[in-house]
């Protein structure tokens, strides 16, 4: 179970009442008038628990698991254990995300201003709005409806932030507008100062970045990531991006909906991504480029030239994955073989 | 136009008033008496607002601007639309950055220290100095003239910080002296312990790290970035170096004048930088190592070893990019030649 | 002589005071009554500084030292300058360490709770607590004897802190239990959100993350590194890890005990690190795989699968190090024989 410090138990929730949560098309097999008392992975479940099975790997742990309850995808649910009560649905893993929802809340629930809040008597603040102690809200910022400031957090002057978005423990938020739904995390830095500047042997000289970042709604951005405000244009992230720890995003960057860039990833200058495009950790993208729709990038790889739709890269300058490994393959290759001839 | 929540417009100019701030050697063709109101890209520009072409691939945005004034290189002097106002310069993009920050200054212009701050009675605020709220200034620190402190920042004991520097929200400097003119962004964090210990499989044992960092004139550190104090000696970041966004500086590290590290590059402990060494987006150099003046380190590439003067490097070990380009090329000639056999 | 306004000098102290210090199996040759009273490197050390030589580059630098005593191998020993006290021992580093901690103390003690930080009143403080400045201790969190936190740092809900820990400035810990001994640095987020979501066209769907960040004892992490909270099990860091700046480590992961972890390096999620695995700067590490007992991955490299026991890696994919570097040899070699041919 989870700690109860930090988290909240909601149940017990019959089977049925929690089908009723998962997406339509999703059926039960068994007792839906189980009671279960928490979601738990398949080697811990017990009678009480449900369980989820979302990946291969995974299913000898499913065949031997004591869960109660468990969601499945149709095809495995002959390999259950007799007597498990059965949630079947093509999206188990997006079915499980719902169940435990309803399970769990943060035994942390903030409200209102704290009395060691910091808030601007320019500001603006909706209903529900609630400001953590050390936070900063400052002049002419605009907080709507349930937006959560975490403790330290900073929002700058003339900020605007939509309903219901949360921004994490020590976060700053500067020249920015924030849409709705977004989780900022701890020590996220929005709209900073881009990197523009004239270089020069008598002293680099420093360009105005004159505009904004823009987050649309439902943005999720990691702990200790930065994203630079535009040179002149605005860096807008679409909504549904998920960005997660350690990226970095350069000034007049351009993020369609729902694009992932996953950890210690980086995106230059002026790029632009497409919708759904995936970055996988420690990998970046070169400046001034556009990157079709549906691109993935592989881990610890670079873009350094636009691509095409669903290209599927990975290296540095990357290529397409297939090749990329195709060319590690040779190079090990000719490498035995040299060795062997010395 | 920028933003009006976040930047003041100061304008209007016209084009005779803006030539008297560019280097000399800038000239104007057409009507100098124009007033412009606003800065613009070239695509966007109208007739009351003042542009600039700063590269080639631009040019036939230039050529179809509907910008009053733009200021341009007189090679391209010749393709301007008819009637456009010119500064011709041979250094556009530096002259534009002098007529932006011409136009506009920051809308939150800070001063005297906020009553949500905390300033030790034993600091010394010389005239003009500003603290944020939630920032704390710590006993012995020393703050020059005009010094900004951005909200929620920390300056540690005894640390000193030159005329007219600004450290940004949430940072923190400890163990550290900073020169004038100085941008320390949001999160930046300078002077933590370097990472010195005597490994042991009976535990690691810390080495005691009693270097400072030591900031120049006009440094510019970026959001979330990191630079350890020295060891013993101390950690030197020299006069005009920009450091980008989530950049780690090791321990002992010597960085001469102007270098330029961009996003999520590293350097690693006691390795020096000469004059004028770039090091691109996500890329390293290894400890230990002399970086000769001007050094080009390529993105995502690594430095192994001591370079010459001017070199240009790219890969990981690092070679002379066109070596690395050409390797890259050959090994996918050898992979598709092997493919064909098969 | 380190800065006075930084560290406090606890000197002098005789050779033989500082004998005692060191692992038994050290031996003084010379004159064990000198007084010394500060700690110097080879090149600039005096007649009453002890120095220390660890690395046969600097043996020249040893043979000239002014340092009136210092910390060697025995092999070194008659290499010496005439007249220098030495301290004999099979681990000079080591000792330099002990000797080093014995001369210098940070001059910043703090103690007590700041006037201007803010600890609600359902925390639990023992004895010996301070917090800082901006400081803040939220609701039924524990800290044990002589916790130190920074100024600006966050502590958590229901969050437990060993004894003689230390969280530095703007640091922000949640969800997580913390171990006796751990410098927590600047700006470091622990139990952020792990990056666990449903992707999907209609919108990627969080998935709750409900498990903690437990650290072990003597853990240190470097500034602005982010370790995820786990999403069911716990995210484990193992006693005595040393973690450096700007790293990430993922949700679920697991580290033994003593693993190393290098500046802007990487951990993707439901990894296990094995006791005294090494991770040289900006490496990565793919996720749900087990890195084996004493696996050391070089600079910049990047592991994909599972490692044995010892394993030194380069490259990415990551294979041996020796192969990694036959290979670059042997492209390099290609590439000019068919340069010879063109």
């Amino acid at each position: 179970m989870a700690d109860p410090r930090f988290f909240v138990n909601k149940g017990p929730f019959s089977v049925q009442q929690l089908l009723s949560l998962v997406d339509e098309g999703a059926d039960i097999r068994g007792d839906g008038t189980l009671e279960v008392v928490d979601v738990a992975p398949l080697s811990e479940a017990g009678p009480q628990d449900i369980s989820f099975l979302d990946n291969r790997k995974y299913i000898s742990a499913f065949e031997e698991s004591g869960a109660g309850a468990c969601i499945v995808a149709p095809e495995f649910a002959d390999r259950a254990p007799k007597g498990m009560t059965l949630i079947l649905t093509t999206r188990p893993y997006r079915a499980y995300a719902r169940v435990a929802h309803a399970f769990y809340q943060s035994a942390t629930q903030s409200s209102g201003i704290h009395p060691a809040a910091f808030v601007d008597p320019g500001a603006e603040l909706a209903d529900g709005v609630s400001v953590g102690p050390g936070a900063v809200v400052e002049a002419d910022a605009k907080l709507d409806n349930d937006v959560e400031i975490g403790a330290g957090a900073i929002v700058g002057h003339g900020v605007s932030i939509g309903a219901a978005t949360r921004i994490g423990a020590n976060a700053s938020v500067e020249y920015c507008d924030i849409g709705a739904r977004c989780e900022i995390h701890p020590g996220v830095r929005l709209g900073t100062r881009g990197f523009g500047f004239d270089m020069s042997a008598e002293g680099h000289l420093d360009v105005p970045q004159l505009g904004r970042v823009i987050l649309g709604n439902d943005v999720e951005v990691g702990a200790n990531s930065t994203i630079d405000r535009g040179a002149g244009p605005d860096t807008v992230i679409g909504d549904g991006c998920k960005i997660d720890n350690l990226v970095q995003i350069g000034h007049n960057v351009r993020m369609g909906q729902g694009c992932v860039v996953v950890a210690q990833a980086g995106v230059a200058g002026s790029t632009e991504l497409q919708d759904f495009v995936v970055l996988a950790a420690q990998s970046g993208v070169a400046g001034h480029l556009t990157i079709a729709p549906g691109t993935q990038l592989a881990a610890r790889s670079g873009i350094m030239r636009n691509t095409e739709m669903g290209d599927k890269l990975a290296g540095n300058p990357a290529i397409p994955a297939k090749e990329f490994f195709r060319q590690t393959a040779v190079l090990a290759k000719l490498t035995k073989d040299r060795n062997r001839k010395d």
